[in-house]
């Protein structure tokens, strides 16, 4: 039972300055007077916060110029958040590829790279893939390693809080793999491991199609189709953070799977082959018989997945990514059969972030913690049974 | 973004009200020293609020015999939570019966009255039916109407915040119903409806099978299967309140539907005809090919529904209930399927409150609403984005 009787002062003094933190952020330039009225703090309460940030590093006091097209009247002292006193990195972990994001303090995207990796590739070897391209875009960049607050990582498979991988049939080794372990031997900031459709949802909710939603499912279409869900604009990630994994229910069971469904041939293709898989989608777009066929197959089972999904969470939007081609062909038969199936369709969407929407949620994620620990105070006094 | 600067005099009566009020009701008799040692408040503090809460009826002084067990040395005045200060209706629509059970403001079960109802009966029918075992139930417990503090009620289909039902093809006259206005002219205390598995979810979570975990999907198994899910403890309804509907699947989509598949004839099932179920059950028992393959089918499908809801939700446990004969053979295949079909198969358990689950879960949801009122204060202080 919390109580509001007397007050903890490091927790006042933690509140106070995380609200001063956040009032700076949210202006471009504050002097300690707009600080004082937009806090509700007193003034002496806001210098001692402010002296404390500067020493920390957070806040720099503005020049003179930088400052001077605001100034009104009397020149008073004006500060800031110094957003590139850290940097973050969203890191994406794919069948054909790797890929990372670094950002400012603000979540200011400061450059990208990526690397092609082969899908046979073994962990060792995709691992050191994603070294290389964080040096390169670190080194682009001129940042310090030891400047990085925190790293998000968007993977494929079940991946536990530790950043152990518990299950991924999508890469190999992958399974049983201590991702979260092998990544923070580069790293001395904390590296938050997420499933990548996870991460995906978290991306469109926070710069793409899904801005305006906090029910939302984000359905990675391919061989294998994953989900990741906001309940609440809050990630849902199940009870063993095996939420969404709705390709499942044919991987596992006892259907006829995905690659056999698309297949033109006798042979099912590759489940990672999606160069294959593009192709089936070019011809059934020139007219093929035998590939429209499959395509209509492959629609009628994806739209089967994403409606047990809708049914079971009833979300406000469905956003699907995952393939570059051939999704749009997705969208309309998705639409009309969702309107069928679900007793209050959603609304369906196409990724706005594309294949840049694992890395960019992980990137978020990583921000997420950082300010957790910098901007947000939270404190609850509850009454309950 | 709220602060702790100051302080609300009428919230701070209010918190100090409700922290009193729980620390009254946690102990059967206590001494007003005992409640300022418990909450941390000041004597004089204690002494008012218990004085407003003598006046507001909730709080007596126990007569001496009542707290003479328990007195040591010199007698004190010692207080207890009028738990008899109101009380609680949870109510239960379904195909075949309609029931009540009443409780005090502790929820103590204090009686349940039920009425059959035929399956094809009109609305108006449904609720005048409703509305008899409710005076029933009431006149039994010598109960006035006028102390009824909140009302739940568990109905089929897929209902709206205010009670009106949007969708609801298991119950005639169902769809469009303005359950909630509709009982709230019998009562005037709050009217709180919910949908049927929801509720059951709920009471499994309250003092059934689920009372240890907080990650709960209630299947409310039929041949149209519903669900519904708690997510970390709170009731999961989706955005347009139809999350768990998965029977629709198959009922809305091009499958052939389980009254077929349960058919041992030609012709399909009764979708509300549990007789005609249960003895498809039996029969397949007493060693019947016919309908032992038909119970066979019936299974699969139930499977398939089931473990599309387990990999959207990823929950600890799924608690089966809905029909009281022929259940128990559903167990096992359950049990057996989801762990090959899912990557992270949960724990899988029988109803424990069986067909008292629906009424049960809206007497807590009745109660969840006046513990609001009476109990729960909540104050949260962010500073965040």
């Amino acid at each position: 039972m919390g109580r509001l009787t007397g007050g903890d002062p490091s927790l006042l003094r933690r509140i106070n300055s995380a609200v001063v933190l956040h009032a700076l952020r949210g202006a471009d330039f504050a002097t300690l007077t707009e600080v004082t009225r937009v806090t509700g703090l007193s003034r002496p309460t806001v210098e001692g916060v402010v002296e404390g940030l500067i020493e920390a590093g957070l806040v720099v006091e503005t020049a003179a110029e930088e400052g001077a097209a605001r100034r009104q009247g009397r020149p008073a002292r004006r500060f800031r958040f110094r957003a590139e006193a850290g940097h973050l990195l969203g890191l994406e972990i794919g069948p054909h590829r790797v890929a990372a994001v670094l950002s400012d303090l603000d979540g200011r995207v400061l450059g990208t790279a990526a690397r092609d990796v082969d899908e046979t590739a073994p962990a060792d070897e995709r691992i050191e893939r994603l070294r290389t391209a964080v040096a390169d875009l670190l080194r682009r960049g001129g940042i310090a390693r030891s400047s990085l607050r925190a790293v998000g990582v968007g993977s494929p498979g079940i991946v536990e809080a530790d950043g152990t991988v518990r299950l991924g049939t999508a890469l190999p080794e992958w399974t049983g793999l201590q991702l979260g372990e092998r990544l923070r031997r580069s790293f001395k900031c904390p590296v938050l491991v997420e499933n990548d459709a996870n991460a995906a949802a978290v991306a469109e909710h926070w710069k793409g199609a899904a801005t305006e939603c906090d029910d939302v499912v984000f359905v990675l279409a391919g061989l294998s189709p994953g989900a990741g869900a906001l309940i609440g604009g809050r990630l849902h990630r199940g009870y063993g953070g095996a939420a969404g994994e709705i390709g499942a229910l044919h991987l596992l069971g006892r259907d006829v799977t995905p690659e056999t469904l698309l297949s033109t041939t006798d042979e099912p293709l590759h489940p990672l082959d999606e160069q294959a898989v593009a192709e089936v989608f070019a011809h059934a777009r020139e007219g093929d018989e035998r590939a429209r066929q499959a395509v209509e197959r492959f629609i009628q089972r994806l739209v089967h997945d994403v409606a047990a999904l809708v049914l079971a969470l009833d979300p406000e939007l469905v956003v699907v990514g995952g393939w570059a081609a051939g999704l749009d062909g997705v969208l309309e038969p998705l639409r009309r059969e969702l309107a069928r199936y679900c007793l209050r369709p959603p609304r369906v969407a196409l990724s706005v972030l594309g294949e840049a929407a694992v890395a960019t949620g992980a990137l978020r994620l990583a921000l997420d913690h950082v300010e957790e620990q910098l901007f947000a105070v939270e404190g609850t006094v509850t009454a309950r049974r």
